[in-house]
């Protein structure tokens, strides 16, 4: 048992991976869901929300805000928490694995290389039409896959995208799962009944029949470009994947199963954060039960132990995962890196 | 010695390669330049030249063209040849090599993912206005670079874009080194005249000091989005490099000692055909000689044995290089395949 992991289901594929060479990809995207008041958290402020995928990858590849001016955060009653990213910039840059940024459709373009997937970002889940063409950025996603997975050993994949959590319940509505007021959140008041509200009048509009719709269709009507670009790279992987990520990677994985019924999931698992796995307000854990038999690694990186203020403000609910954190956390562990060592350089990035 | 492959200078690094594992990088471009009239080959007509890069990768990674509906080709008296990339992809295919596409400044967007480091196409080098932000492109390039070379032994980089003798020719000829009538073409008649005309009218424009001129603001001036990228992908690379091509990646030679006078070429070298080498109208030998002590190797895919008639067009001088060709077979060589076996794969692929 490693300090700062607890997990659930089958370790065998975490035994194998251990000491072995990952590639770490951040999939972006926006869909126009953001901007519906007090859905999302992942931003300074409302009309922000639409920078953070371009900001948090800024931030990592560049260590410099170019897209905005104000870093991505969550700020609640005038304090705040940093964005996700600086805790997964911090282990790319502690273990110095290879990454790439994948665009999916983001609406602000970083100013960062990066695969260029799909340029259209994603329309308000309410129209009932948030996606054009996933079927395309899934068979691209598969294309980046099939090459990136001739280098390494296995993948480590995350996102950015606000208002995910919401697309990730449209999904896994569409597509037939209880998932109503078990996806998590941004911020300490989970917005379930604005959530569950906005995927019921996109399906209603979309006119598609729950539990009885293509995966694809589920995704056009109310979904995101993350979740075909993400699905795509795992199904085009011939390596095993880390998904870095809680209920978003879950409905990632209801996508999959939808489109290859035969997927062998043992070769893939979720790597999420303690705040997602332990939030009172979500059940990652129900979702992924119903979906199949994944494993889901948790990470605890103790910012109780910290002296900064903002990773401290995760504690309370602040910010519980996002751009692929969780996953970027354990695969430092897997790499040999201690939790404590992780956090000190968390700790280090911030203060930057 | 082995059958297809002559070397010239130093076969200490490629000797260190042999059997290595290689990253295949593609980096398409264009400029306006390609429009003035007989100085390129490369397309079937002078308006689809500026759909060559993106064909040319869209044939790598789909099998099938999707930007336009004519094949890249040279066409001259009614006799065509095939598009380098041809041979590019039988190796790839061949060779299973992970490989990516990057788009440093494409007019024509390929219908594949690509690295996006550039979203502007060159103009006309006449104008003296040629490429945006050349150093931009290059810093860029050093990022993906410093990622890709993480995963691998070595890179083989090769690119696409039309009239790049041309442009070629500028930024040598702006750096100060003698390349008139000694860059290379995709015709059998090389306009040398007009590619010196149209430099010179560039040069004159730009009002740069030839011979006395930032490298950046040469390539501002009269080259192409192509240069930056690829010295920007050698010098961020912390492994060795294959440059596969003949006189254009001479001028990106040029461009790196310009950038960095003590780069160390010794960790790269230049892989070609022998359609470059062989070319009487040109001297990559001499134009290499000036800048550094550069390896060349040459690469006969011996096309005199194949039954494929576009392909033994090349024998008369319809195309000698481009897409990363010689270098792309420099490196099937390297993994151990005979050239036999290369070009056999060269005909299975254009008889598709």
């Amino acid at each position: 048992m490693v300090n700062g992991l607890k997990s659930y289901g089958s370790t065998e594929l975490l035994n194998e991976l251990k000491g072995k060479n990952p590639f770490f990809i951040c999939v972006i995207a926006t869909t126009a869901t953001a901007q519906i008041p007090n859905i999302t958290g992942a931003g300074a402020t409302p009309e922000l929300m639409e920078y953070t995928p371009a900001g948090d990858v800024e931030l990592i590849v560049r260590g410099e805000l170019l897209c905005c001016d104000i870093p991505p955060q969550t700020i609640i009653n005038g304090a705040s928490a940093p964005t996700p990213a600086m805790i997964t910039k911090a282990v790319l840059e502690l273990t110095n694995i290879p990454y790439l940024i994948v665009n999916a459709g983001s609406k602000i373009k970083p100013d960062v290389p990066y695969l260029l997937v799909n340029d259209v970002a994603g329309g308000n889940i309410k129209t009932g039409k948030a996606v054009e063409n996933p079927e395309k950025i899934f068979e691209d996603s598969k294309l980046i896959a099939k090459e990136l997975s001739k280098t390494r050993d296995y993948l480590v994949i995350g996102e950015s995208i606000p208002a995910g959590t919401t697309t990730a319940l449209g999904v896994l509505t569409a597509l037939g799962y209880d998932a109503d007021f078990k996806v998590s959140g941004s911020t300490p008041e989970n917005p379930h009944n604005l959530k569950k509200q906005t995927v019921l009048e996109g399906i209603a509009n979309s006119k598609i029949a729950i539990g009885n719709v293509d995966p694809f269709k589920s995704v056009e009507a109310v979904g995101d470009p993350m979740i075909p670009s993400v699905a795509g790279l795992v199904i085009g992987s011939d390596i095993p994947v880390i998904l870095a990520g809680g209920t978003q990677m879950a409905a990632v994985c209801s996508f999959i199963k939808a489109v290859e019924p035969d997927f062998d999931f043992s070769k893939i698992c979720l790597g999420t954060t303690t705040f997602v796995a332990s939030d009172e307000s979500a059940d990652l854990f129900n979702i992924v039960s119903q979906i199949n038999d994944i494993a889901i690694h948790v990470i605890d990186p103790a910012f109780e132990k910290s002296g900064h203020v903002g990773l401290k403000n995760y504690l309370k609910g602040f910010v519980k995962e996002g751009v692929g954190a969780g996953g970027a956390m354990l695969t430092g562990l897997l790499l040999g890196y201690s939790i404590d060592e992780i956090r000190e350089k968390i700790v280090e990035v911030c203060e930057k």
